[in-house]
């Protein structure tokens, strides 16, 4: 009887190539893809779990996952195989043998995303799918004062995706916020943060409530009330999903993985 | 009677979105696309000459262009209308009026080319289309040493495609490259070669030959003979058109078309 092995993945991938991170008939998706070539490259179908979903056009740098695999090849056998098999679109960063019962959703402690606003005028043609290209006027400085206003534990209920659509129970809302920070690089707007879990759509519509500040809409003073109402309407808009990125994802006793490949 | 500008337009376009710049039925090129975009704004047919061809899957930061045009449209507002109906993979970072009589092919004076080689055993991949990924063993220092081999006046028959393709006939394969240098930055290999002008494939086969001496297959000192041979099989292969880009193309007294947008 072969042994079972808890694999673990760190994986990127060009969000705009699938409809997201989830499995779903007919539509190209990471997961799939990635079940399909472990299945071709180790004779084994297995199920791959993510640390979470992402939507359809949001970029990976370092995604974790992890399968229950039977196969005996050993780990950098398997980086490469996968790597050969796979569309260019999707890359194997690492793969190593994980504590048996490790979960890549379960056990994950933190998550960094970023957004990247790119403000010039015009946008290179390689750049377009990889940035919100907004050239429009933006007060910047109210952006970044009013960024921090989401640090801290709140119900972000307002900052979720509908409840109908995948959203947990009101009871699970609650999250805990360790970086929310806006600065300029360049010719983008970048904002990261940094939390122990993300609702659905969480991110795109803090970035989305960042956008009416700049704008003069909305401002930074209202985010208490915004969270307090825990009502999707007392928000903003959602920001596109080409401009976000799930940078990196932690777990306990696993520094090595936090490394991810440099952005484009 | 409305009277005729001639209208050189600065352009950026990822390579990979085309069958290359030149117009031809049934397949996306650069100059149908921008054709159909200046017919579309100024309801006028023009013919849209480029500096010269790129081929499918070669990138422009800065390809230069024109077209005589009889509508009246100011250059900034043919821009921006111009990139309000283009894909996002090919832009107008500028539209101005040239001297009549101005060609963007006759009046060309200098090209930069550059060719960018992915060192790294995995390629991220927001950069598979953008770079030749070659992870495997180059000895580095001998293609650096022999790159300035091509320097000065040469007959460049060698490095150029089949004639039947579309190079000229032999006495005019003469080219002058000012500036042939490679060198490490970061991950990557990049090789820059400025010239009066380029054959067909030139800058491929180049590399090609540069990347048969990393491999040991051939040596810096063979490049007298293999240009003195004007033939295509005395040289080496050609690398893959998604490693190029045409950086810019110099006229004498516009300085200011030097300028190219920032890179991936």
């Amino acid at each position: 009887m072969t042994e079972v092995r808890t694999i673990r993945l760190l994986l990127s991938y060009a969000g705009g190539e699938f409809h997201g991170w989830q499995s779903q008939p007919g539509l190209a998706n990471v997961q799939d893809t990635l079940e399909a070539a472990i299945e071709a490259v180790c004779g084994e179908r297995v199920t791959v779990h993510g640390s979470g979903r992402t939507d359809a056009g949001v970029h990976a740098l370092g995604q974790v996952a992890h399968c229950e695999l039977r196969a005996r090849l050993p780990c950098a056998g398997l980086q490469r195989a996968l790597n050969a098999r796979l569309a260019a679109s999707v890359r194997v960063l690492r793969a190593e043998e994980a504590p048996p019962g490790f979960h890549a959703r379960h056990d994950a402690r933190g998550k960094l995303y970023r957004y990247r606003i790119y403000r010039e005028s015009v946008c290179p043609p390689w750049l377009a799918g990889y940035v919100y290209h907004h050239p429009y006027r933006l007060d910047e400085a109210a952006m970044a004062a009013a960024a921090p206003g989401f640090l801290g534990r709140h119900d972000f209920r307002s900052f979720a995706a509908a409840p109908e659509k995948r959203t947990p129970p009101l009871a699970s809302c609650e999250r805990r916020l360790t970086r929310s920070e806006l600065r300029r690089e360049g010719a983008e707007l970048v904002y990261e943060v940094y939390g122990d879990g993300f609702l659905h759509h969480m991110v795109r519509n803090l970035v989305g409530f960042l956008l009416e500040i700049g704008r003069g809409a909305r401002r930074g003073s209202e985010i208490p009330a915004v969270l307090a109402a825990r009502a999707r309407r007392a928000a903003g808009p959602t920001a596109p999903a080409r401009g976000l990125y799930l940078v990196r994802v932690d777990y306990d006793g696993a520094e090595a993985w936090h490394e991810a490949p440099p952005q484009l």
